[in-house]
């Protein structure tokens, strides 16, 4: 007896994947669990392997076809080749891994004059038929055949079809009817005898034979042998060849087709969904030329279908245990199952189903994690348009322009055009979205009494979009197609004005600027039961820590709502920018004499001291990290530009003396620090070297406040981090002007406070020399924004708009890498610095604090390295949260079903 | 028999540094090699060990110490504490390894009442031994007793010293006479007395005995400790005590003292040079009170001491193998050698002397090589001022101002403040330099034309420092104490003012200014034997290729003048930027179509083209590396603060409506060009990416050039080097629009031509992802400036003159990385990344283009990696040829001698 070659899909399963390839396993595991898929069979890579070797088929091996076959077209009662009842197949390759690059699909096979007849008879429609027929000899020529005679490719009966196309004085293929189509086939069939010398096969076994021999061929193709060189996969797998039972459902008034989920994919509602329509095929459903049905309306039409579907589809969500995606068909009053997946669903039903199925028993905890996309939460956290009103707006023409999507969420208000009317406005209680070229902190009042951030100017770090996403306002940056004229108040885009006062709606997360309002949906959190049980077993599985980003004491606040267990970023130059501050901030820096200097720091010591004091309280005993200042200084000083222009205008026009003066003295002093590239130049810790006394008066800030905290019985945990360090005697340098006043404090006020100092790990050198800093620092935290400006050479600024986001859309680039880390390069220094800093101090504490610890790729990279958290913005914490969990089940393999 | 603790001078040697430590074996040597050391004997480092472990010196040692210290007596002559002849000695500490922290010199010990006298008889000179006796007393106290009593610390005896001059009133120590000396003597020993309660020992075998065991302790102590723990070196090793007869030059006209060289070296002649004085101590040979006398003069005064100095100043050179600066004093027509060492010379004598030894057959060419300090050879390839006219110059007020030393060497000339003025003045034959405010790509006309170039702005990698480094120019940039008033064309420092067409002399080596001009020497490399000799032995020696960096085809005759075998870097953006073509280039940038910049970029084909023509036809068949367009492209146009003022200006007082609208639309040009970070910005690859029709041009000159250069014979060799490359898909993207060109080319021209295609390695992620893109390079060439930027996070033009230059002189960082090669961090990347890209791809060939591929250290690293080529400025190809055979020489293991 020879081997077996052969498997009907009910004699395998999923598990034979080697042998029946992925395709054939899949069918032969739908059959098993009782599915009426439409039977057939399946041609072992085993055979396939032989006839590589051999170039013949194995011996015996068309011999079980046919007796197979035979056993399908029994299940069926139809025949190949059958003019009365014509059974048709189609027939697919299938390797273990899906493989372009191999043979497609033939459907239809077993069509000749014969069986046409008899299939005209069973539809009673004769074009449906031809159609199929003519598709059927150009795919046959194309798939099975053409790889010999090059003729035989596709374009050229395309050409045939586009000659008598002409000739009937017609456009489109379905203008051509039933005789045009017969007329065709016959057309087709004299080409292909011209060519070949012989006539189109009309044995359906000879077909089915060719078709194999196809198949078999194809696996030995240049693209299949390419594709496997490049993706490493071994050439002795060999692919499968699926044959299986073409189904009809435009047989009859008994036939039909449709698609259904296993629940409300909108809302997660455990109810069958979805739509059908009798006799059609599933184009037509798509095409949309008839109105499909409510799935409940085929209980009316036929109960018994209607309770075998429902049968079926519990037993598919039981055997997968997710909400199924079910194509089915239904021929002659015969129900065939034609596909199943996972359903696609929104993040509410994502959510809910998750939680429900963990409920109802069906999933564990760690599966329903893995199940909803961390990016969905954020839609359910974020208020977001009403896409109905959305799209009236698009369609009314009330999309404006579409800039960076800077900070995510909808906003609403009436446009003003300075931060002072914004702030006005916003007090007045109105709702106000602030439009400006760009921003600056002169603008942050403005900003925050807005609902949203408008601007001309600026990538996705630029002053206005870091602020907006710290805030948690909707912005739309960079937004380069509008003009605004601030002198008269308005903006234009191509053509429209939309005035000051006027109604505008930005869309922060997709970059969409309308005129007027759009309705909004306001998310509410804390009511959602389901999302909140999800995070909270989240907490229970994941390693990582997740902390938050909060410059100010209500973000803290907003950070612990959203479940985060710290600070892990604390900037505390946003509050140098605010504006009762700022006179004071550029007195000192522009301070003559050292006496002058420490009289304005002595004023900020007490703004500095609240600020503190105000997240302290929020935090609680979480652990705080404050990083001392960053930003060269010139940020703190008026433009530049502006300050040339006026002087420039003042001395031309013999302006006011005295503000001419005043205004030069100021020029000089901003043309004295400024920079030919900032990002690299005299800010984080280097200032702090130069200039000592900022960063001195920081750190008693800090301890005062802790040292206030701790005598309110608040246990706080201040962590000190010292930001771009290159080199470890930078780190040695700036704690030894450090260290003397946080000891100096404590000793003030009698009273230790368990601080710590650390270092933001964000230059390569720090990286790449981690060992050394990790001996001078108690905590890391990798500021991978920075990191991945100097580790790319990009500034992030110019680059987005320049050509960063070109490079993605050429696939240059395979992601933006400010938006997910860039394992292979960035991660390559963060990982080394993790294990080096580890090594020469195992008590390191290592997280992350840019903003790829919002990012659930990156979190993923953060648990793989072994970090101890990391730190988002707190509208990203239940994201990451999320994440962090999902990181925790994938590194203990594969979840369960 | 007890164990050997202790061993005269002469049984020992060299080697011997376990068991006599460092100091202990080259008195041994010296004492064995035949010259007149003054006797004494070695305690072992294994007595200091059995002493450390003990608490007790080993037995026999004193013993030992008795009979050898016989032996010195009996060869000086004298006897310790003998009251007529009385021998003085030393004691002093001796480790392996020099090591600080431990026990200092104790000298003249064996002084007491009696031999005090004895002394005074044989010197007449009372006041000396009374210094002497009280400098012993305090020593003495201070360094062998004060560890266990703290009152006999040096400062006591100071403030009683202090005492005394007060009473006596006088100031200075000079000022007490022998009487006021020998009553010093008494009140230390009353202190001594009252603090110890015991008589300050008189007894010269006890101080030798306290001394020895103040040696022993020493080792142990916390400082010594501390060292070692730091050096890490062996607690184990254990100190020796070297005790050594005294000398004395001041004994009468028979004594004398002196310092000689066995060479000139001033000039590297052979002949002996120095200088002595008879009865006289060094001290006074150097404090300059009487006036030394040639050492020919020697001969006269007393020829056997002459003859005896002659035969061990050649017995000296001839042993050591190099010049050697001897200390001599003649005691009682005595010759003893104090002290030898190798010869500080200058450059030129350097040079002379390590060539003229190989020929004598003294040392191998290794060793003269090694000899060598490859900054020296700088001194002997540019012009210098005199330093005697300098020195003058500072005395009469004309040094004007200190800026950065950007590019070596001295000029002078007259002033001319603008550009076209100094191209005038050039052409007319006058020596200029040019004085800019900072200079641009206006201003290369004007560079060309002047001899040196001075700036008010810029760093090291400012346009001006650039340029002129590139020309071989003398550079001072950004001196920033200097007022430019271009208007009234002078500039004003400290009160001082320098017009147009006045005299100006700069030395771009030190940055120095001066008004006036200075006389200046001329160096003449090829008339210069000696160099050329000694750099002809470091090419057979070394491994690395030493290439040059030029741009234009004068500076690679130069490169090929100075022994470069190859261009390492052509920047093509210096051609864009001659005064005839930067109008183009700035239509191309600003074309509003394809066909307007396509029409531009034809016309610049024919000048890049005779470019790269000159360059290949000056280099033969070497290899040249021709980098594509490189800087942003703003860089072409003009300022945008100047353009700002005059639109504001024009608009302000109602100015020409034509030129305004003109500027504004240039402005607003250079306004969409601007970036924040340009260091980061659209610049090299990306640019090409964006806008690959220059890169296309470019690559189209290249292979013309190439085709018309082997018609006429020349078998060239380029190489296209694609800069900025970030990520492996950059460079695969620019080779998919650049190869097609270059095929086009020879197909067009009919000849093939050898060409590459390769990358600069000047972004970390390049480095740390080194592997891939090795895969689709031919070369890779370092460029370490700006992977130097990138790494440490440092804009060169900003940090050098805002924290870099401090962050070196307060020691946080150990050099300033732009000038030698960071090996802890910048290093590990280029270590990596050779690594990684050989393994990647074999026949990889590896080069640096960055400004360390002329620093000597940076060599040797370049070296150490295993490199194949540096490439530097052609005026430090001489410096990197030597270098480069010091390293090939030192990883063979150290030089004989």
């Amino acid at each position: 007896m020879s081997k077996k070659w052969v498997y009907l899909f009910e004699e395998g399963n999923a598990k034979m994947r080697d042998l029946l390839g992925g395709k054939g396993a899949n069918l032969a595991e739908m059959t098993n669990i009782g599915l009426p898929v439409p039977p057939g069979f399946t041609i072992t890579t085993e055979a396939c392997n032989e006839y590589s070797s051999t170039g013949v088929f194995p011996e015996g091996m068309m011999d079980q076809v046919q007796e197979q076959l035979a056993k399908v077209e029994e299940k069926m009662g139809k025949k190949l080749g059958d003019p009365g009842n014509p059974l048709l197949v189609s027939v697919r390759s299938g390797a273990k891994f899906s493989m372009p690059g191999m043979m497609d699909t033939v459907l239809n096979l077993g069509l000749n004059e014969e069986s046409v007849k008899g299939l005209i008879a069973l539809t009673q429609n004769e074009r449906f038929v031809y159609d199929a027929y003519r598709r059927f000899i150009m795919m046959f020529s194309d798939i099975v055949l053409s790889e010999d005679t090059p003729e035989l490719k596709k374009g050229n009966f395309e050409a045939i079809f586009d000659e008598l196309k002409e000739e009937l004085g017609v456009k489109g293929d379905t203008e051509v009817n039933a005789a045009g189509m017969k007329d065709l086939v016959g057309r087709f069939k004299a080409y292909f005898k011209k060519v070949t010398g012989s006539d189109f096969p009309t044995d359906p076994m000879e077909q089915l034979k060719l078709a194999i021999e196809a198949v078999f061929k194809s696996w030995n193709n240049k693209r299949a042998i390419d594709y496997r060189n490049f993706h490493k996969i071994s050439h002795t797998l060999g692919t499968a060849v699926n044959v299986q039972t073409m189904v009809f459902g435009n047989m009859g008034d008994d036939s039909g087709t449709g698609v259904a989920f296993t629940r409300d994919v909108a809302t997660g509602e455990k109810v069958i969904y979805g739509e059908f329509l009798m006799n059609a095929q599933g184009e037509d459903v798509v095409a949309g030329v008839r109105t499909p049905v409510k799935i409940a309306e085929l209980a009316r039409q036929n109960q018994a279908i209607y309770d075998e579907f429902l049968r079926i589809a519990n037993l598919l969500e039981d055997h997968y245990k997710d909400v199924q995606d079910i194509e089915f068909t239904i021929e002659k009053g015969r129900l065939f199952i034609l596909q199943c997946r996972a359903g696609k669903r929104t993040a509410a039903a994502a959510v809910k189903i998750a939680v429900d199925m963990v409920n109802e028993g069906t999933i564990t905890k760690e599966t329903a994690i893995a199940r909803v996309e961390p990016a969905q939460i954020n839609q359910l956290l974020l208020p977001r348009f009403d896409n109905k009103d959305k799209e009236a707006a698009v369609k009314a023409g009330r999309l404006l322009a579409k800039g960076l999507n800077a900070s995510p969420g909808a906003a609403t208000g009436i446009a003003a055009f300075d931060a002072d009317i914004a702030e006005e406005w916003g007090l007045e209680g109105k709702r106000v979205v602030l439009v400006r070229p760009e921003t600056n902190p002169d603008d942050v009042h403005g900003m925050l009494a807005s609902k949203g951030i408008l601007t001309a100017r600026g990538g996705a770090t630029s002053h206005a979009a870091v602020v907006a996403r710290g805030l948690g306002l909707p912005c739309v940056a960079g937004c380069e197609t509008i003009r605004v004229n601030e002198e008269s108040r308005l903006f234009t885009v191509d053509g429209k004005t939309l005035k000051e006062g006027e109604n505008i709606s930005i869309d922060g997360t997709t970059g969409e600027v309308f005129a007027g309002i759009i309705a909004t949906i306001e998310p509410n959190v804390s009511e959602n039961m389901e999302l909140s049980q999800l995070l909270a077993w989240a907490d229970e599985l994941k390693t990582l820590g997740v902390w938050a980003n909060a410059d100010y004491p209500r973000d803290a606040r907003k950070a612990i709502e959203f479940g985060a267990k710290g600070i892990g970023l604390c900037r505390t130059e946003h509050m140098f920018m605010e504006q009762e501050r700022l006179p004071i901030v550029q007195e000192m820096i522009l301070a003559e004499t050292p006496e002058a200097r420490k009289t304005a720091l002595d004023q900020l010591l007490p703004f500095q001291r609240s600020d503190f004091k105000g997240i302290f309280e929020a935090m609680g005993s979480y652990p705080v990290v404050i990083r001392l200042i960053d930003p060269p200084l010139h940020e703190f000083l008026p433009s530049h530009d502006e300050l040339l222009e006026e002087v420039t205008r003042l001395e031309a026009t013999g302006g006011d003396a005295q503000e001419l003066a005043e205004k030069k003295k100021m020029l000089a002093a901003v043309n004295s620090m400024r920079e030919f590239n900032p990002m690299l130049g005299l800010r984080g810790c280097r200032l702090g070297l130069m200039m000592p006394g900022i960063i001195e008066m920081q750190v008693r800030a800090i301890l005062e406040a802790a040292c206030e905290c701790k005598k309110a019985g608040i246990d706080v945990h201040p962590k000190i981090m010292i930001p771009l360090i290159g080199h470890v005697n930078e780190l040695k340098a700036t704690r030894s002007y450090l260290e003397p006043v946080a000891k100096q404090v404590q000793k003030e006020q009698g009273i230790t406070v368990d601080y710590k100092f650390g270092t933001m790990i964000e230059i390569p050198r720090a990286a790449l020399t981690a060992d050394e800093v990790a001996r001078e620092a108690e905590f890391f935290s990798f500021g991978t924004n920075d990191l991945t400006q100097t580790t790319f050479g990009y500034s992030r600024d110019d680059a987005e708009g320049k050509f960063l986001l070109k490079y993605v859309e050429d696939k240059v680039l395979p992601v933006n890498p400010f938006q997910t880390l860039d394992r292979d390069g960035v991660g390559k220094l963060v990982s080394w610095a993790v294990k080096a800093g580890r090594e020469a101090n195992p008590e390191l504490e290592v997280g992350i604090c840019g903003e790829h610890g919002g990012d659930p790729e990156s979190i993923q990279f953060c648990h793989e390295v072994g970090l101890n958290y990391v730190s988002c913005s707190p509208f990203r914490v239940p994201i990451a949260r999320l994440a962090a969990a999902q990181a925790a089940i994938a590194s203990q393999g594969p979840a369960d079903k």
